[in-house]
């Protein structure tokens, strides 16, 4: 299949039906954006809505801004929307803490409520976070982690295991999992399942409720375009809450918080899982940025991200044969961003970044993020003009 | 001693050392905010950084902000700051995640330092997040939790005691623990001490190095002015950091994050209590908030809360005789409030809010916080005419 023309990309621009959210972000001039799967852009609602907080609700209000501002339901209610980009009910999803922090709560709890099984089963080569903390949490509940080859997964899956725990969107390969075949598996050998969807939610098609997931995590500043270290999100499904208690056992996931008594109790629902007082500058950022998604809604964000990927491999592909594409390739299942390995990656990346292209480094893989509301068909156009001549200047490197 | 007069109290303003710092603050006009105990007052400065930090960083920079904006160094830069005010050096203090979540992190950790000893002992009656924290931290290293009256905590440290964990200053009675005699009586048992400084960081004079601490935890958003639910910060003594490791093993307290290793490896030096991300935007009014306070330093700071509670004492012991007050009396060591224990506390502190007064409830006491930085002692003075009138008010109640 050639590859689309210039004329080609202005006409999938001219024709996509999110084309107008792109005026809803503040992106410098001339500048194409493709690291959003490291730090989303700013929604200019978030700038707004975020001076309002500071100076409406914090400097005028103050102390009573958090009943009559909604602060401090503000988790739960900035929960309900991002339960609605992945699929679940409103009362399954609850903002908190970081994606490291939720990770170990949820480890820690399913793992206490599987008492009879040694093993947390997780996949070699996932993102580093949820390795480390998946150890130190088996560790310290007296379990043991064990991690096998992506393809040894149902071979891992014994009667042994507790808790599965894996990101949904790989970070490098962009791979996803087919969350209910997991789920399936997983059941069948009776252990309970944690999706981390830092890599997937906000960008591709995830039915939590549908796939009959367990557990999930995600962060609140890549494709939800929240903001730097915005907080994170966690998902319980509601016939798991009353089963679980998280491990660290802070005032605001108490059932009656205020009344500032001397026993735990946890709350009746997923607010057990807060920790905590919740960081509203913050949540405030994320707010505004998921109530613009919810407007784009997931189906079209995903479409056109997987679109915007095929262009990205089709036109590397003609134009950029040195790069070898280490994501799934054009027509099949793949999360939000492309990526490359060669051996002089970092000096590609250097370059490209001289030329006004902003992509990340793994290692020696080059990774383009493609967010869907606000890159556009012609951008990737220019970006991959851009790959090409980096790639005609860079250091010939035997890798 | 009599109670100062009105003009008593003009010439105490009149001669504050302090008194420009109120201009620094976005307040109400017309309002007397006795509740930044709770939620501390808008700085100018955070608002207009936390602006830039939105426009010009996140929105021009976007992911090179991390490295181009000192947002990757943010934790420790503003970690540093916070030690000046603790009396703690640069290395020992870094900001990350809720004060609950620090609190875990530290008492596991100490615990596991402290493998032969079974008992974390606490202090009955202190804030509830402490011992929630506490008790399942305890339970999931296989320890126990003792609680024991706070005049009884000689006899409560024995050799079987792995920490201590309690608050320097009581969230109720404004009571200070002496921090060196604890810590020496605590050592000499064989335990390690964390103290929780949320109630006298920025308002009471604190020695970390000085009293021999080993660690300790604070908030951010009460005397520290920081905004609603600020980061909490984590203090370290460095002959400690590298004995303990932290239980959320996340990978921003690795040694080298951006390596992506497969192996968790803590970072040599504090850093390695560090989880997840930091949130950029709430640390940016953070550091703000601190950075006034390094300017008004802490002796000018404690002196005035002091002084403004001891006004506050004398004015109530002569006007509002039915007020019980729970805190040390004039001149006495104390925190950075007053509370005063009365029947219909709750009708007394809704009628204050309609004079413009606005303190706060924890049960059947009031609260009122004297934040250094913009109370004025004329202020005290109108609070007390406004609780005088409000008591005249109030319902019987026999309490």
């Amino acid at each position: 299949m050639a590859a689309p023309t210039p004329a080609d990309l202005a006409d999938l621009d001219a024709k996509d039906p999110l084309a107008r959210f792109r005026e809803a972000f503040d992106l410098p001039d001339g500048l194409i954006y493709l690291a959003g799967n490291s730090l989303g852009a700013l929604p200019k609602a978030a700038a707004a809505r975020l001076e309002a907080a500071v100076r409406a609700q914090w400097g005028s209000r103050l102390v009573e801004a958090w009943t009559a501002c909604g602060w401090i339901e503000a988790p739960a209610r900035v929960g309900g929307k991002i339960a609605r980009l992945v699929g679940a009910a409103p009362d399954e999803v609850i903002v908190a803490d970081s994606t490291s922090v939720d990770l170990f709560k949820l480890i820690v709890a399913a793992l206490e409520a599987r008492p009879g099984r040694q093993v947390l089963l997780g996949v070699k080569g996932e993102f580093p976070t949820d390795v480390y903390v998946a150890g130190e949490a088996a560790r310290l509940c007296g379990r043991r982690l064990a991690l096998v080859e992506r393809d040894e997964l149902e071979a891992g899956l014994n009667e042994d295991v507790a808790l599965l725990v894996l990101t949904h969107g790989h970070y490098r390969t962009a791979r996803l999992f087919d969350m209910g075949q997991v789920n399936a598996r997983a059941h069948a050998a009776g252990a309970l399942v944690l999706w981390d969807l830092s890599h997937s939610a906000g960008v591709a098609e995830v039915d939590l409720s549908g796939s009959g997931a367990d557990l999930a995590v995600g962060c609140g500043y890549k494709y939800l375009n929240g903001g730097p270290g915005a907080p994170a999100w966690l998902y319980i499904a509601e016939r798991h809450q009353a089963l679980l208690t998280s491990p660290l056992a802070g005032w605001m996931g108490h059932a009656a918080p205020f009344d500032f008594a001397p026993d735990y109790r946890p709350a009746p629902g997923i607010a057990r899982f807060l920790c905590g007082t919740p960081p509203i500058l913050s949540l405030t950022a994320l707010e505004a940025a998921i109530d613009l998604m919810l407007e784009a809604q997931v189906p079209a964000m995903a479409a056109k991200a997987r679109r915007l990927g095929d262009v990205f491999l089709e036109l590397a592909a003609e134009r950029c044969p040195a790069l070898e594409p280490i994501v799934p390739g054009p027509g099949q299942m793949r999360g939000g961003h492309v990526a490359f390995r060669h051996a002089s990656a970092g000096a590609i990346l250097a370059d490209l970044g001289r030329r006004g292209v902003v992509g990340d480094l793994r290692g020696d893989v080059l990774r383009f993020g493609l967010s869907p509301l606000y890159v556009r068909y012609q951008d990737v156009g220019r970006a991959v003009e851009a790959l090409t001549a980096a790639l005609a200047a860079a250091p010939l490197k035997v890798g």
